[in-house]
């Protein structure tokens, strides 16, 4: 047996998460590609067949009260909370991220106010955060300015409006520094709105700890809701009677069966709500979030560093010199939970790893993605991924 | 056997849908409310499981494209197509309602160009249409215009850019004539969205027939797709390559993959996607919509106006006189797949219906609402409804 083998082994005995693994269908594939789509949860096949068969089947119409479907997007938001540092009664669940980002920009534009003229986006972020702010910036008469994150202090003047940031970089696995650059925000008398799809259940956020504004996030990735569950939108507290939603539907009135001709938001945070809640893909999350019982984040983040310094120790003890390059950062304070290696060919490299049962994913145009999921990766399995990608590129 | 008995006995031996509602989990309840939630099919349970277990819990990501999942908004919008009278390629599922009415009528007035400065709106709309087209004349600088549909001609100008109508009024189920608004719009050179929430699968719509320019419906009324499945957005073929989305999420991208910093929209129906389809609700939708193999919406509505027909002789024979008055009006061509009746007390008296076993709902501030699914209702659930109804408000 190597050593890497047997400190894996020994990593995994003290591992105070290993028996979170039970709780998710997995097989002998190691999987990390969870910050894709987070794997099945034991618990959500049986939850998702009772509120087909009996909640829809036998109840129907009856289940908007009696089986909680109405209050499903606060309940659940509330249930997110603890997981992204926030009170309750700031999150409701619902919609798409993309949705939700079109929310958050408006709604931070109308905080700023008639004077701020414009919006700074990360130029590094996932296209559809860039794409949807700057619709935001065109249906709010703004002006749309892309800088790298480095550069967002220098952008910052009395003419920033909002300021919409990815925790974690999609492609590269950076962690920003959101205490740091919520506070220069704040400092310019702007609107912080952070994306948390790659931070949320990997690794401490602190929302309300460092006076975020607002936030949005997908739940099928660490929070694994399922394929294209709904995603969430976090309003502070004290700005949620000035919130002014873009998608002021039926469903954040202040009295929705009143079915009146004019509108009146609800207080709190259901004025993020708009539609008709997704009721399946809703009960779905919600049953996935239960395997969060008792889970402290930061025993998940001391986990998810283990996780990728061994990684990224085996990675430089099996694979040739040369072959590949981290472009997520060394520095704890600088990484998500993901690894993403430079690599020549890197889309057929990653073909022959899932072949031979190593699962992450491609990145164009030359990204091997690795994402370390918490609760169901265990060291051995990063040594085995590693190795793997050695002999993958050996030969 | 009393004459009405013996007529609906007769009734359902001649009809030729009958058959279908073996397709549908029902029970002895008379089941009066499918135009709020329709009931569940028997296909929805197992093929859901199958999505679950199956597709998510062993393939994982690999059913973004070994299971459809990444093409299903426009898969599933093609087999919506035909029940609206649609060709194929011009409606995408997902997203609710109230964000795709959004899309449309942002959407419509960018089609109608700069120098129309009105939105005009059926002031009797199910209200989110009406809050959703309010935000939308807010972004883009719109006046809104709220008329009844009766006043829509009058009121419309060449300021009109874009005219948000409902096929059936929601609450007293009158049907509006989409083919000669749809002209009248025309003739004034807007663009017109209908809102197809309380028809399709009702009645025959004639999208394309009719040119009608956008559309938006949801999923969960009379094709019982479940509990806040997604809507659809139509998008006729020859406005496609100028339709602007406020909501230009990575879904809807020429290259969704390319993660390109800039947008670039999609050719075609695509270009009405947002972000991740919420793939379960999806799913449930697509096995739901497989009972119309077979069915032709003239049959549908031709049962359609016959239930209603007979619910209203009926409850004209059960009914002490003066108790009720039917909102919905009695000419073929002005009535959707529902009876709205006005009741003192109706909110009570809905309750005491649902207690034995009659289910239909309760619209403030005095309507009983009951709505006739051509697919699982038949005759008899219809003459036990309307004695019920006489017993109690004879009690």
């Amino acid at each position: 047996m190597s050593d890497l083998t047997r400190r894996a082994r020994e990593l995994d005995s003290a591992d105070e998460l290993a028996d979170k693994r039970k709780e998710f269908v997995l097989d002998e594939v190691v999987y990390l590609d969870g910050n894709s789509l987070g794997a099945l949860p034991v618990a959500v096949p049986g939850r998702l067949e009772d509120v087909v068969r009996r909640q829809w089947g036998e109840l129907r119409i009856r289940s908007w009260d009696e089986s909680g479907w109405w209050t499903a997007p606060e309940r659940i938001g509330d249930r997110i909370a603890p997981l992204v540092g926030a009170g309750p009664g700031q999150i409701v669940v619902g919609d798409s991220t993309s949705v939700n980002v079109l929310k958050a920009v408006v709604g931070a534009v109308r905080l700023a106010g008639e004077d701020r003229d414009e919006i700074v986006v990360d130029a590094t972020t996932f296209p559809t955060d860039g794409y949807i702010a700057e619709s935001a910036a065109r249906l709010t008469g703004r002006t749309l300015r892309p800088v790298t994150p480095a550069e967002v202090p220098a952008a910052l003047s009395d003419r920033t409006a909002a300021v919409l940031l990815n925790h974690v970089d999609y492609r590269t696995g950076r962690l920003h520094d959101l205490p740091a650059l919520t506070a220069v925000v704040h400092a310019a008398g702007a609107i912080a709105v952070w994306d948390l799809c790659h931070s949320a259940g990997a690794l401490p956020v602190g929302l309300d700890e460092h006076g975020v504004d607002l936030a949005v996030g997908c739940t099928y990735k660490y929070l694994n809701g399922g394929p294209g569950s709904p995603a969430y939108l976090y309003v502070r507290r004290d700005h949620q009677d000035r919130f002014d939603s873009p998608l002021p539907g039926w469903n954040s009135h202040a009295e929705p069966f009143g079915m009146r001709p004019s509108y009146e938001p609800a207080p709190g945070a259901l004025r993020g709500r708009v539609g008709t809640p997704d009721i399946l893909s809703m009960f779905a999350l919600e049953a996935a979030l239960e395997v969060w019982e008792g889970v402290s984040v930061d025993t998940v983040r001391a986990k998810s560093l283990a996780l990728t310094d061994f990684f990224l120790e085996c990675v430089a003890a099996y694979v040739p010199d040369g072959t590949v390059e981290s472009l997520t950062p060394l520095a704890h304070e600088q990484r998500g939970s993901q690894i993403a290696l430079r690599c020549d060919g890197a889309d057929d490299v990653m073909r022959r790893l899932i072949e031979r049962g190593v699962v992450g994913d491609f990145r164009r145009p030359d990204v091997l993605r690795f994402g370390f999921t918490p609760l169901y990766v265990g060291f051995e399995d990063v040594e085995r991924a590693a190795r793997v990608l050695g002999e993958v590129l050996d030969s």
